[in-house]
């Protein structure tokens, strides 16, 4: 059971409530009035919780699991234990996404302003919005109705902020305009001045940065990422995107519809990613390059050139990814020959 | 025009007083008492806006501009659109950043402390200094005039700030020595105890730090940056450098003048960069080497070791620039041969 | 010496205290009484001053040192100046460790809670713990004795902290246990929402993630480094382990003992790190690996597959560090012969 400290479970439900909550198919020998109590990862689960198998690496978990209902691919449904009743889906995991927020919902917000809170008289705040100790909101900041801006966060001048999202612990927002449902982790910088200079011989001298950010609906950034402020253009982040912790997006960049940005990754300045691109761990991105719609950045790759629609690349600098494999694999042959493939 | 939610626009101004600004010789055809309201980027800029041509990429969207006016170096004059005046710069970038900092001149600070800030009686503050909302200031810190001190910003005791430098929101200054005309923006960390522990079978032991960071003037860095103090020597940054977000320095690590450290790179302890280094984003520098003056590391390349004054290089491990891209040139040669070299 | 504006030191010692403190052989020709003001690197170290030799590479500082005593291995006693009183000790970095921390032991804690921080009614706080201005703790958190919260932290619902732990400035702490000892440095991110959800054509959907992040006791964190909180299972770190500065933890991660993670790297969800690995600067682990005990990723390497007990590791895709060196060779060697390896 997750721990009762930070969550509260909303159950029981009932494996009928279940399958219809993760459009599953409840097998036949289960008894759909019986009553579950929570969701647990396989190993930890007892006889009234819902856990899942997504990944072929936990099918010894499955085997021995003695969770009492588990959401599952059909593929897999006869290795489970005796006894365990299966909901089976197409997509577990995105089936036990729909368990397990049934089983969690979010809290509630307090509406209301911690007296610590210092926020300008001119600021708008929608209501049923949680404004946390410490929190500073600027002169004509426009906060929607339903959001919690956390502890010591700083929300500066006229930034806006869109209904029902989450601004973490003592991130800072500047220079921006943020659309609604969106979750800004604990840390994160955005709008800040792009790195944008004019550097030779005669030194070196900043250049004003006149853009925003502009983060559309349901966005997530996480914790302690940084997304700088256009130089002219803005800097764009398309609704649904997916950004992990410790991520940078520079000045000017502009990211399609539901990207995937893991953690550690890098985007230069005024680079377009287009909708569904997903940039793996530590990938980054040279500047003004297009990527195209669902192409795919493995973990590490060094991109210095624009990526067409769907293509998977890797490596630094990155190609290919079929092509960066048989070069992994011509490496190893080298290796093997002595390491001495000239002689 | 930038959004006047965060930016207020100084001009009009003259082509005249832009060319003079600017360095720029004003083409003939054009009317010198003209009056430009704003900057803007080439696809966005009006009749009334300075636009600028820095990059062979955006040639294109120059040819097409509805910009009255624009910076660009004399060998693409002959491109523009009719009717747009010409401002012609041998570094079009630079004269540009001259003409948008008229526009958009550094807002005035207004001198003050937020009455939530809480500092401490022996600290001292420069006049003219604005301190905001929930800033903590510890005892003995100096604080010059001119500064801005963001939101929830942390100054620990003895922290010594020099004259017109701005501090982010969030950021945390501990062990630390920081010039005039800084800027050192959000979530940065200054001064963090420096990795230092001796490791061995008996255990970890702490080694204490007890060194400091020494920020010289005008040095930039960029948000959630770490810069660690040093284990006996300083950790140093040379006048005018410019370092990015997410960068990491570790301690004892010395930069020299007007060194350039992109998003997400690292320099690990003990490590020389002399003037001029330049090390792109997600590169990394081992610790106790030498980066000669002038020097160029690329993005994501790894260095092991010294590098001579001027070299560029690449790759990880790193060698020089040209030697790796004629690596990369033998890596598609083999690709191409079938990927079978030795059969 | 150590800045007066950031360290009180605690001398001085006589070279028999110092010595017996080191457990270093105190060379026949000092005299055991004379006292020691402070420590220093070699080349600032006078002649009231402790210093040491731990890296070859200093060895003509060492020679030209003007330090009253060095702590140095055996081997190298024969290069000291003349009149150099010697602390000769077979590990000399962690005796000089010892020495460093008796002339600089840590700060008392001055109990009490600022009157800005904001301190739920319910949380617990033990003894002698100090609470710095604009602290933010939750609803019942319970906070050990001997503690140092740094201002602006933010120590969310249920939080539970060790005794003698530091955290940072402008941390922040949600859904996670922290043992005693610990050091969080600023700006520290623990136990937001890990990076899980359900990515299909249906869209994007949020999976609760609804573990904790436990940290053992003696862990330090370091600045603006992020750990996620489990997706079920807890994200974990074992005792001792030293994580540097921008490091990233994915959720539902377990790190062994005295893991030791270099700044600005990373380890995806769900992979084991045994006791004893190091993790060098920049490297990443994908997901769901196990990485054997004492094993080492070198700096920027990235790891695919699991690495077993004792192997050194390095390139991206990692391979064993003595292939990978060979693997360099081969490169160079190619480079050489014209760069056509093939014709």
């Amino acid at each position: 059971m997750a721990d009762p400290r930070f969550f509260r479970a909303a159950g029981p439900l009932t494996l009928r409530e279940i399958a219809r909550l993760a459009s599953a198919e409840l097998d036949g020998a289960a008894d759909p009035a019986r009553p579950m109590k929570d969701v647990a990862p396989l190993e930890a689960a007892g006889e009234d919780d819902v856990s899942f198998l997504d990944n072929r690496r936990y099918l010894d978990a499955f085997r021995s699991s003695k969770a009492g209902a588990c959401v599952v691919a059909p593929e897999y449904a006869e290795q489970a234990p005796k006894g365990m009743a299966l909901l089976k889906a197409a997509k577990p995991y995105r089936a036990y996404a729909l368990v397990a927020r049934a089983f969690y919902p979010p809290s509630p917000r307090q509406e209301g302003r911690h007296q610590t809170a210092v926020v300008d008289p001119t600021a708008q705040i929608g209501s049923g919005t949680a404004i946390g100790p410490g929190v500073v909101i600027g002169a004509r900041a426009e906060i929607g109705p339903d959001c919690l801006i956390g502890a010591n966060a700083v929300i500066a001048d006229g930034v806006v902020i869109g209904a029902g999202t989450d601004i973490g612990a003592n991130a800072f927002l500047t220079h921006c305009l943020i659309g609604a449902r969106c979750q800004i982790h604990a840390g994160v910088c955005i709008g800040n001045r792009g790195f944008g200079f004019a550097m030779d011989a005669d030194g070196i001298l900043d250049v004003p940065q006149l853009g925003r950010v502009i983060l559309e609906d349901d966005v997530e950034v996480g914790a302690n990422s940084t997304i700088d402020r256009g130089a002219g253009p803005d800097t764009m982040v398309g609704a649904g995107s997916k950004i992990d912790n410790l991520v940078q997006i520079g000045h000017n960049v502009r990211l399609g519809r539901q990207c995937v940005l893991v953690a550690q990754s890098g985007i230069a300045g005024s680079t377009k990613l287009e909708d569904h691109v997903v940039v793996a761990a530590q990938a980054g991105v040279a500047g003004h390059l297009r990527i195209g719609k669902g192409a795919q950045l493995a973990a590490k790759s060094g991109v210095m050139r624009d990526v067409p629609p769907g293509l998977a690349v890797g490596g630094a600098p990155a190609m290919p990814l079929r092509e960066f494999f048989r070069l992994c694999t011509i490496w190893q042959r080298q290796l093997k020959a002595r390491g001495k493939p000239d002689d």
